[in-house]
């Protein structure tokens, strides 16, 4: 893919406007990034990964961003640089500048009149912002969301289309939330009483800090009493669910499909595997990895790496393994009673 | 947070409307609730978990809700009730009322001509309501909502915005559907044909009783012949997907992320953990627990809490263990053998 | 359910439109297709599981489909056929055609004018499509659907309310996009730079080939630098994450609640079902099946079904297998120990 509006730059000036030690020739002009596999002589690539090293010598990429370490691995125009992953993503950012809509509110979209939109945000058709919500600086709202009555978007932050931010919740600067995602709709909450189950008003809100993004169709629920809060820098994937009063710490990267029930707290600078599910309750330490799939029913304390998933195994074997299992306790007893004997035996 | 509206109650208003035992001043003005450890002298608390007993000495909160048997657990004023939690739902509504737009359709709706929306009812902007489609008393319908050809919406029942409700569909009276969700989607059904999938054409409708809830983006699929349904009282948290002829019993609670596989029928009375996974054509009684993460292969005739979820560790100790759980049907012949070699011994 | 606007075939009609033996009085009027328990005098059934074939001799049908070999299972009119699923399918689409709204833009649409919008495709209220899009003949856009720049909608293609496309993703023909879609968000891609998150630029797309149906709420993301493609064929049921980068092949059919991690290849003619969890960078071969719930975290070569489901058991006995599971190496050791004692035993 071309990078948009027909955007080039020379090595020299990526390496001028991003740091790093360039090698070779420095007007290699740069279109767009790609692959080692794929690249063409106006793609700059990346290696990241030691295991991909032997890509440098067939890639037919115009340059190469590498770590320092890496100078002598490859002969093609290159940028050393301490961090190369995050190099490319500067670079890629530059190249492929987002589409934004023109400033203004869309004809088609209903905006309460006592709403405040920055002159300088977008409002999408079809899109309606009630009674009290304040719009950000070039905040973008795209098309068909709904923000209730009093939510706060604060400036440079996305929605893009089919969003539905809830009454009163606040979201920060340069937050990205993709479509289907729901912030603020009522925790899952009630009473039984007499046979039928009352509800609990969830009073709360979601706060949501600065620089989070939020995968598609990711929920999360306002909190009973006090809020719901993700801090700033989390990154969330898709179909994530987050229950009432949690609490995500600073810069914390969930992968999808994983569910965090109510009033858990996870630290920073974690990093949960997809599927995963928490209980509720919990509180988990800062730098914890949760592997993918895996339930965590009890607080992490210390960090570290945890895991809790049942082996995968042709059908048949896992058929034996798995029933053997519901007995691990009889089999057990029968080793024991036999570490009995064997000592009884030796005595005798 | 502040009541809405300013609204406040003396402690004898709450005891006299919603029962139990006042202890204390009854002149004690209450402007929210909040949990014991942040109340404030205008707000009331409740005990409903004895862990936090202790916390009865040291809050600030004006009032407290104690079960009958805690009269002497506390000096502030406090009504003693049969259910503080349930009482605790009840004066958290009065307090908070949600708020409601004003009734009639709004000028941005779509309505077909041949729809049929209660003249008390309220239809948001940029709502979609197809021909045929009914709407009862002071049913709230939110922006962005699809409710398709001759659907039925009880009185009192509120869709929250980006909702959809495919043809047909009947949901009961003082229903809440938070945004995301999707009513009445095709099941999951095909058939192989020379290599082919050919759609079964999904005829089914799905039937929601009265006093539902269901949460943001939960979906709900519409029956292949038969239609599904969700009987009354059931509380569905958000992100459950529930397949095409299931049935959930009345007041069943299932929590995030939990998957019902196609034509199952759940009892009444049953609680489902977040992230569950319960297969098709199976028949679970009423009063049954499911815990969290656990996948349900068979039908469960009793009641009782089921579970099937992998102890987490730490990722090194994991290691270990599932490495010889792959092998259990090896070590379970070795200890056989065992057996039979020391049953040889003693008897040689 | 009435078949809808009346039709009705005879089963001289149906056994001549869609090949079969009939047998029996040819006559017989078809309005409607029903499971062998409730069909009345009116209805067609059919059987597909030898489970069920003793209710040949009470069902109430007017004819029955059958497998060729059933012919003298049963006295009522009757239909043979190779495949009475597939028969079953084809007359149910027959008689139950869909509903279809008129061609055309929607006054409340809001289409870009230079969006190309074929004259014989639909359009719904509140929908949104952007400068560059096409939508090809006989597509149905439902309501409140955004379609972004340059998206490629093909012929005969229904997306249904509250659908999400991003910019530049196509869309093959014949395919069904079910509420709550959303195809093209940005795939999980960032990178760690001095402890904050960087965004990597997603700048791939979504590719989705012919007749692919699509479930509510599942979400495919963009590819990174490449696409992210669905082959023609699959079927997609509701909630799934596919993660960016992933290819899923012809054919291949995969059940709610399901997600694959990114960059992971899917073979063809696969069977993945609900809850599975298939991790990133992996490759599956075609006619895979993988359980439900199962955790696919190794690339698998070959054919055959897989498996990873912790057994479920009543909470007691798990509560034991599980604690033990967790000392499963230190059983291990024992067994071993008690094996050499044993050795040296009959050896002395």
């Amino acid at each position: 893919m071309k990078g948009e509006q027909g955007r080039s730059f020379s090595l020299a000036e990526l390496a001028g406007r991003f740091g790093g030690t360039l090698l070779g020739d420095p007007d290699v002009r740069i279109h767009q990034v790609a692959p080692l596999e794929t690249a063409g002589p106006q793609e700059l690539s990346f290696l990241t990964n030691r295991k991909y090293q032997k890509l440098l010598s067939t890639t037919r990429a115009g340059a190469v961003l590498l770590a320092e370490d890496y100078a002598a691995a490859a002969r093609l125009p290159r940028i050393l640089c301490k961090n190369p992953y995050a190099s490319y993503a500067r670079i890629a950012a530059l190249i492929n500048p987002e589409s934004r809509p023109p400033a203004g509110i869309h004809a088609q979209a209903v905006v309460d009149a006592r709403a405040r939109v920055a002159a300088t945000a977008s409002v999408g058709p079809c899109t309606v912002i009630e009674s009290g919500a304040e719009v950000g600086d070039e905040a973008i709202i795209g098309a068909n969301c709904f923000v209730g009555e009093q939510v706060r978007i604060g400036a440079g932050t996305r929605l893009h289309a089919n969003v539905s931010v809830y009454h009163k919740c606040e979201i920060g600067q340069r937050v990205i939330l993709h479509s289907g995602v729901v912030i603020g709709a009522d925790g899952f909450g009630m009473a039984m009483d007499e046979g039928r189950w009352l509800k609990i008003p969830q009073i709360g809100r979601v706060i949501i800090g600065d620089d989070v993004e939020i995968g598609a169709s990711t929920t999360i629920d306002r909190g009973a009493l006090d809020d719901t809060v993700i801090e700033e820098g989390v990154k969330l994937d898709n179909q994530i669910q987050i229950g009432h009063n949690c609490r995500i710490g600073a810069h914390t990267a969930i992968a999808g499909c994983t569910g965090i029930a109510g009033s858990t707290t996870i630290g920073k600078y974690c990093m949960l595997g997809g599927n995963a599910m928490i209980s509720g309750h919990l509180t988990i330490a800062d730098h914890v990895v949760v592997s993918g799939g895996t339930l965590v029913a009890k607080s992490i304390n210390s960090p570290g790496t945890y895991t809790a998933v049942f082996p995968m195994q042709p059908h048949a074997q896992w058929l034996k393994n798995a029933a053997l299992l519901r007995h691990l306790h009889d089999l057990m007893e029968t080793v024991r009673s036999l570490e009995n004997e064997v000592k009884k035996m030796r005595k005798g």
